[in-house]
């Protein structure tokens, strides 16, 4: 395998392509993609629970595609504009995992009329809003908390769970057909153990509520839940009816830090030139920032990390370099810390890849793919 | 004036237009915009400086050309993409203050023939990669580390200096016309104090490289600066020939926070649906997250803040609500904290404005400006 750091890296030689890598560019490694794919699907079926894959980590289209000989037909999206893109692509079920917005009334009228439309609900303004302006019959959903506190009700506040439902139940338009939680907080988890136990502490919180509203005369309540964390240490999924994972179809640091990945799970990177080298300081200097990352990080050793970096090859990257990594960005420049040994094999004009920390805010901002094949793959933000 | 948190906030109501603000929105105020073009301009006009503003943080022909009227006719850029955008829109004198990256080198080519371009460089490698490639005499300056530690030679460094400089007077294409810095380290400073300091700093490490240099035979050496806190704060720039600040077009959180604008400086925020309340801790829950502002914050009392809130007027928006901000950001979500008495006033489906915590962050995820008058104003990256 030929390790690739030279100033002329062209993609898809013996495809007859020739893409130059010359600015910060999104490198998908679809052999791993699908093989995340193919993992987590099945897993989901061994279960025997229904897979419907969160979309807004890859936004695309064709990627999308890749869930479909898997017979998965329902996908879980994070906005208004995205259930539109997936709708116009064939997709016939998708659930909105956000609050409904109810300043898109018209979108979602539209949307609810053309394919099966499920909304998530916290409150009973929005279920009377719904109520009041939907013009068909549409599925919603129950937002729960059960400990990550950004949104939903929280699982202990029956007295409030249950007017919301009541609210639904009043609404001729609305049916209630399940409870849907993120246990985000599995993000910030500090050991397998730990997350497996956010697993076992979401499932038992989902269920006491649905005991709670089965007794109050409401049946056919599904739980749905979703967050890679969990999602990728769980072998089997009892006590819930559908996951929602996303960010697993690429995986990032931040996966790889919590141990719910290897390196060789990561489907991108970034492809960013070197433009200056500081040997006094032990830093390369990229042309990669936070216009192509975002600013997510980790802490390591109480250090900022913006990502890892490592060195394309022929079939794609390599493992995370040891001991390099990005430790600030700003605008466009990319600061990276690497040792002396790296440092002297680096030259101005090659090209480094790096290891997002956060994967679906790269994606966002990079808008497009180009396969390590040298194939441009859009998404939703392509122009 | 009317305060509006209503759902139904329409834009332009008395200009005939009709804009809904129903999904996250960067809205402009232009005649702050204006003001704030004016005040700086003027001010490098007293001083005698050249203003050579920096682009990056509104990327918008249109606002550019608001630069026009006062005689500006030199800009700044940080890629050449943007270079590339501005040549286009007839602007024919641009410094690209970035470490020149030699992969894009037929752009480079292309741009140095159709305009003046100015190239930045603190390498012997890519000043001789430069005289072996470029097809047109170019202007290059120096970039020199005064204390932010980014990029550049340190100040310090005649050693580093000087061979460089020898490498650009040996390349018969190139001329060095001058030493550039950015001191964005006064972006971390706690007083107007420091900041006058470092600008003062700042300029006696240039000038003293400068010094070094001609006695080394150099003449002809001017002295660029650029970071909008000194600009700002400065009232005459004594010591240095031009400066190019950029952020100042629309200021933000950030600069707010630093002392170096007022809250009625800050030329845009970011219009956000309100979509769930939670008493219960005193949150509201925003349609707005790290793909609308990045994931810029500033701490304060110990606390991540990642933006102010305020709310739509007549004519704007208002002052930054006492106690209220944005404590986290994820994907589409922004958590905004809020005292009793402003969660009361607040109710689903109502707009807030959000005044970002970065600027430049934000202009680049949402890529186009609304003006409070419902105009829509294109960016670089508006499809």
């Amino acid at each position: 395998m030929r390790i690739r750091f030279s100033c002329s890296i062209l993609l898809g030689e013996t495809m007859g392509k020739k893409l130059r890598l010359d600015v910060p560019t999104l490198l998908l490694n679809t052999e791993i993609c699908k093989r995340n794919i193919e993992a987590m699907v099945t897993k989901a079926f061994t279960s025997n629970v229904e897979m419907r894959p969160h979309f807004k980590t890859h936004q695309s289209a064709e990627i999308g595609d890749w869930f479909r000989p898997f017979g998965v037909s329902k996908i879980t999206v994070s906005s208004v504009d995205m259930a539109q893109y997936f709708a116009s692509h064939g997709w016939e079920d998708i659930t909105i995992a956000f609050p409904v917005n109810i300043l898109e009334m018209e979108k979602i009228n539209k949307l609810a009329t053309d394919i099966q439309l499920n909304l998530l609900v916290e409150s009973t303004e929005t279920v009377e809003f719904l109520g009041e302006n939907l013009t068909s019959r549409t599925d919603v959903l129950v937002k729960i908390d059960v400990g990550y506190g950004r949104t939903g009700i929280n699982w202990v506040n029956f007295k409030q769970i249950l007017p919301v439902a009541d609210a639904i139940r009043n609404q001729e338009k609305l049916t209630m057909t399940g409870l849907l939680t993120h246990s985000g907080h599995s993000n910030a988890a500090h050991s397998k153990e730990e997350i497996r136990n956010i697993y076992l502490e979401t499932v038992t919180r989902l269920n006491d509520v649905k005991t709670f509203l089965m007794k109050e005369g409401f049946s056919q309540i599904k739980i749905s839940i979703g967050d890679t964390p969990t999602c990728s240490v769980m072998d089997e999924f009892t006590g819930v009816d559908e996951i929602r994972p996303g960010n697993f179809v690429l995986y990032d640091v931040m996966q790889l830090n919590l141990g719910t990945c290897k390196s060789f799970d990561i489907a991108v990177g970034v492809a960013c030139p070197v433009v200056a080298k500081h040997e006094d300081r032990n830093e390369v200097i990229i042309y990669g920032g936070a216009i192509h990352f975002s600013k997510e990080f980790i802490l390591q050793d109480a250090k900022r990390v913006f990502g890892y970096v490592t060195n394309l090859n022929d079939g794609g990257w390599g493992k995370p370099i040891n001991g390099a990594y990005v430790s600030s960005l700003t605008q466009e420049h990319g600061v990276i810390k690497a040792d002396h040994h790296l440092l002297n094999r680096i030259k101005i004009g090659d090209v480094l890849l790096i290891l997002p920390v956060h994967s679906c805010l790269a994606v966002n901002l990079l808008r497009e793919f180009i396969t390590v094949d040298g194939d441009r793959i859009p998404t939703l933000l392509s122009c």
